[in-house]
């Protein structure tokens, strides 16, 4: 499982940062959390695959964060995709769309299913689920969370072996948590396997300033990405824009017990967000500045 | 005056090639010919400069011509631009921003102002015109015709002094085509000044197929640049997505008595348009393709 960036800047990109496009690459699909202008262009610079599975989840209805919906859209049906796609977002996203792909003469080849997302479980899979908390931006917005479900423990097969038990079939079974007989003996899947692993949880703050509720969503993340426009000294603004500084960012995480801090969506200002790092390593112990194609492999 | 290419690819982009978007940049004023997804990242690469005076002309309403323009309009107000910004395109381009302007929750700190295009002149400025003819696409669209007025010629300062013209009003006044009285001595413009200068004519085609009174609307260009998706050997695919070859495009370059043809709008299977430009360098003598970026100083 891996975090790319494929656009980390605020509102205005720059020549080096694309508008906000953040994935989650997973074994069989990848989930995007928005989809900025240029994200179909630096998802092919990332080789993302343009045929797996994917699910976008929208945060909000500023044209940085949703406007690379419909290149993305053309482009797979340019590719002649039968796949649908899932598209997550606040209401009005079904307008944007259709309107869209009314006025622009859209020809899909796949089915684009619509879900307009409210606070709490949005999306429940057999490996993990979304969900929703309410942000506070200048617009109705919304924030994220992948939550991995827990996952059996590593299976070791020269123990299995040790223990006689022959592969395939029963292998399988102790990897799916249920006892075998070898002969008169049984075998328990804890006699084989390591320890149950804890799902891991990844958090996507959107555009957003701190909140209480957003501190107790984001409890125990792995990972982080979370809105940091702005350094310490321009917290008036971020205040004024509905955004926030990297120390506001870095306090929350901090506060949310999060591993792992990631800042993004950096004004055009900041040509290298360096200072604003400083400023949150300040407060908290693991934290990077993301940038455009950033691959970070979760452990 | 010069011509950049701010975006060469056909529908699908590449890592290389951003959709269509071509600059004429007058002294005072920039003319956008479509505006594709990523138009204002490439304005931003090229250096072209927000606060200028700018109008923009669409093709047609397929969203790789103009999708870019939404985020040209929102990072021109993040900029805080006052002066008016005129878009002309074909019916629809009215809903197409009204409808995002809206949805997208757009505040613009500027006057848009929208002119629906039809055949025939569509805008008559001191310097220059710009023309419209109908193209021949999947849906409605049209091909632009930049005409300059011609102007005066060259004026000569060493004739003027030796005639005992004296530098300021008088010269004026002869450089705007009217005599002067030096002494009793009339002096003519066409004493110190060459010949007049033919106004250059520059054409845009969008997406076409190549037609008869395309041809005859690009009459006579000093520069044209033309849609050339496929190679020779696609003709069909061509004919069946109402695009043109590179050779169709040279074709119809030479029948016009266009000077320079630049080949455009390559579908994504050419990685290096080298090939086109030979086949098209097979019926005209001065075929060069675009590239994203470039600049072409008009002479």
């Amino acid at each position: 499982m891996k975090i790319v960036f494929l656009g980390t800047s605020a509102a205005q990109p720059t020549v080096d940062r694309g508008m906000t496009c953040i994935c989650l690459v997973l074994d069989k699909e990848i989930l995007m959390f928005d989809a900025g202008e240029g994200a179909q262009i630096a998802f092919q610079k990332a080789r993302l695959g343009w045929n797996k599975r994917i699910r976008i989840f929208v945060t909000h209805l500023h044209g940085d964060h949703c406007v690379g919906l419909l290149g993305l859209l053309q482009t797979m049906s340019l590719q002649n995709r039968t796949e649908p796609v899932d598209i997550f977002g606040p209401a009005g996203i079904e307008e944007f769309l259709a309107a869209n792909l009314r006025i622009l003469n859209f020809g899909l080849t796949f089915p684009v299913r619509i879900v307009r997302i409210k606070e709490g479980l949005v999306h429940d899979d057999i490996a993990y689920s979304i969900s929703v908390c309410e942000a506070e931006h200048s617009i109705p917005a919304y924030s994220y969370l992948f939550a991995e479900k827990d996952r059996p423990g590593k299976f070791f097969p020269e123990k299995a072996k040790k223990l006689g038990v022959p592969e395939g079939k029963m292998w399988h079974e102790l990897q799916q948590g249920n006892e075998v007989k070898v002969g008169d003996r049984t075998v328990r899947p804890s006699d084989v396997m390591g320890e149950r692993r804890k799902g891991r949880r990844i958090g996507i703050s959107g555009d957003t300033r701190p909140t209480a509720k957003l501190e107790e969503f984001f409890k125990g993340c792995d990972y982080m990405t979370f809105d940091s426009t702005y350094s310490d000294d321009l917290l008036d603004k971020a205040k004024e824009n509905y955004h926030s500084t990297a120390v506001e960012a870095a306090r929350l995480a901090k506060n949310a017990g999060v591993s792992n801090l990631i800042l993004t969506h950096f004004s055009a200002r900041y040509e290298d967000p360096e200072a604003l790092v400083a400023e949150a390593k300040a407060l908290h112990n693991s934290v990077i500045a993301a940038k455009d194609l950033l691959e970070i492999e979760i452990k």
